[in-house]
């Protein structure tokens, strides 16, 4: 909101008096991208990475709680009193569904999680917070995380004042190479390295999964650095093609060096903003005594939120309970539109832009999750995004976005988690016009030496 | 948890590698407390703070959420894709629910908010945070408050690294002139005074009420000292007396003194944990350009949460819509219950220890809200909490725990707000017996002076 015209007053504010993180380029990056979205409402976006709303009905929440209510009473054995103070009432920072949750952890991921290490959060962006302000102590505590990667990360490290050192990503999702490089930097700069931030499965935004021999040298690296590994999960269970999904980082952890990041987000829907954290790890204190890191986590959430919101908690909990805690089961019909679209976006650019030809275009083959990413040989800048969405009516969302500082400047990313067939076909039309447009232009000499 | 007996791996964690909020004192007498709680359940509680249970009904539930989709459909012209995007999907950082929580402080509070200026936040507790993490910019940025005060403003400052610092409170409340000693002392400290935070009315956990001379000269001091102020008004509308409700700080504000911090956990229920922060102040770029405080504010909490569960903030506003938006009418039965409960344990009091005889036991006498304030000759310490839950089953809250260091030592709250009639006078047989049994003992030396 521009409110300029107001005269300002002695208890207004100037910037420099705020958090720095109001400053944060990643913010105006959003802001931007929201701004341009809303000013082309027409358009047909391959930008935005929400969940399809093909299968919600609003009629669904009042059983959703009905199942969670009868559920307390049928299996925990609350009378009405109990069921009603669990909905209305404050309830424990650590959360409600914990045990909804490990349940569905151990049918969809094979992870024996225990319901006490799991903290249920305000989607998983709290639980990022909450991970990272207990793992902060000073100004030498840094997190590490793939680049181009997830600013949600980014946001909730400038909440707690930690910086975000880049890694670089590649073919398979990380360049592992790089990221001992980096931890050993991290190290010659005075700092403490003390967690890496990533999604192994079908990232955000660059669609990348590791293999299974990266996840156990990953893991072995953690150990050597004595670093924490913060796994966060949202899409793996949107696979694309045949075959067993991977497992997480969290399975294949037999030394608790893994902090599991959940989201419902995604397999539930994002209006329940439900989130968790799996953290086995022991505390240590002084006096000999030992905790579970998730006891930790939760008085740190105690402060931030004082619980997530039961009434939203039994709500997932019912969505949980109806599918016997499997979200693979409640998300059948979801893997195969989001299965039957990327499959859609990968065969449509095929078919714009033939293998063999001078177009200069290429892009990634995910096999599973919500993007693609295609490099184009231009600057697919901001000028570029909003220069198609006026003349096309084509949104996408530009790589640069993703990078902390320099890179992506001629790639761009696509959503297929949104749109029906015909608007991913229309869309890559008005996309391929967009790229013959611009490739006729001359490229900038900067971006054309990447 | 107590996990003690596992084996330590390498991955574990001491607590000197976690942030330091977690050794707070605070936290571990919130733990003390909810534990010794647990211990005793058959006691009767005069311990929480919670709002009473009595005319809560999960049917409500389901129907507040028709009643808000029937608003959006009738009242914004929202089409079925529209209501249930609404409720499924992400929504905008600032809330959802704004402009029916700008109709609440119309009509109960006489209040002329714009919408816009208003963020709706997980609970009180979050519009803390976010206010406090928004004005903490490095470390000389202070927070005044209240000694004794609300824990909650603790945990919010240490969770961005903010000290607080405390000001002394008298009968009417706060001791202005003290405020005025501590705002010289912290510039003399080479810090800044940010912010001042209070509860004007009825004071957790003193129920103590500024009154309208006061409010002024708050205001006064505020300006004077380039000082803004944090209102917190949970217990506003729960006035035991007749008469007029005093104007709210932010009523009396005429310089944007004031960030007004709202709660529906008390006025509407817990479990939907809404809050929100009214922040209409200007905030000035380098640019020129100028933004709403709310503005800046809801960047801060995307970083945190993302957005407001919107099924809590639907449930919310489906209850605030049967009202016509007042919270005085939806709590017409809750504002006699604890005006009830309030006279109850007041009159109580006043039986069992008699004027003019010698008993050395006074209170307060609050005009409105949750707590009463008993002064007690001898220590009201942990341990003669315990010891009359175990002796006499009655629980109370030590008044030591509101302090950030001394005070309060021979004092303990009363809540009357989730105790019946029969309670209240069960509680108070009890009280009295604990206090003739530990009023024979010597008084230690330390507590008899204060």
């Amino acid at each position: 909101m521009n409110t300029s015209g107001v005269e300002l007053m002695a208890a207004d504010l100037s910037t420099d008096r705020l958090h720095a993180a109001l400053g944060d380029p990643a913010l105006a990056s959003m802001n931007f991208l929201n701004e341009v979205a809303g000013r082309f409402p027409e358009a047909i976006s391959l930008a935005p990475g929400r969940p399809s709303e093909d299968y919600y009905d609003v009629e669904d929440l009042p059983r959703y709680l009905r199942r969670f209510c009868d559920h307390l009473a049928a299996e925990k054995g609350a009378d009405a009193a109990s069921v009603r103070r669990t909905l209305f009432q404050y309830g424990r920072a650590k959360g409600l569904i914990n045990d909804l949750l490990a349940r569905h952890l151990a049918r969809d991921e094979g992870l024996d999680v225990d319901p006490e290490s799991v903290v249920v959060t305000v989607g998983c962006q709290e639980a990022m917070v909450v991970a990272l302000r207990a793992l902060r102590t000073d100004e030498h505590d840094v997190v590490l995380t793939v680049s181009p990667g997830y600013v949600g990360l980014t946001g909730a490290a400038r909440m707690v004042d930690m910086p975000v050192w880049p890694v670089r990503e590649d073919e398979g999702g990380i360049d592992l190479g790089d990221l001992v490089d980096q931890l050993e930097a991290v190290r010659a700069a005075g700092k403490r390295p003390r967690a890496f931030y990533l999604v192994p499965d079908f990232a955000n935004p660059s669609g990348a999964r590791l293999d299974l021999v990266a996840r156990h040298e990953l893991l072995a690296i953690a150990a050597q650095y004595d670093l924490l590994i913060l796994e966060d999960n949202p899409y793996g269970l949107f696979q694309a093609v045949d075959g067993e999904r991977l497992p997480t980082l969290k399975a294949l952890d037999t030394g608790r060096r893994v902090l599991y990041l959940g989201s419902l987000s995604k397999t539930c829907f994002p209006g329940a903003r439900i989130g968790f954290v799996v953290a086995d790890q022991r505390v240590l204190a002084p006096d000999g005594g030992i905790t579970l890191l998730a006891d930790e986590l939760s008085k740190i959430k105690s402060m931030l939120t004082v619980n997530t919101p039961p009434v939203a908690q039994a709500i997932a909990g019912g969505k949980l309970l109806e599918h016997d805690c499997s979200l693979v089961e409640a998300n059948a019909r979801e893997i195969l539109l989001y299965r039957r679209n990327l499959h859609l976006v990968l065969d449509g650019l095929a078919r714009r832009f033939p293998h063999g030809e001078d177009h200069g275009v290429s892009w990634n083959t995910p096999s599973g999750g919500f993007f693609v990413v295609v490099t184009v040989p231009f600057a697919a800048d901001d000028a570029a995004l909003e220069y198609g969405a006026d003349k096309y009516g084509v949104l996408w969302t530009p790589m640069s976005h993703f990078y902390g500082g320099r890179g992506g400047e001629n790639q761009l990313r696509l959503s297929v988690s949104v749109v029906s067939p015909e608007e991913i076909e229309a869309g890559l039309d008005r996309l391929a016009m967009l790229i013959a447009d611009l490739s006729g232009t001359e490229m900038p000499a900067e971006t054309s030496a990447l």
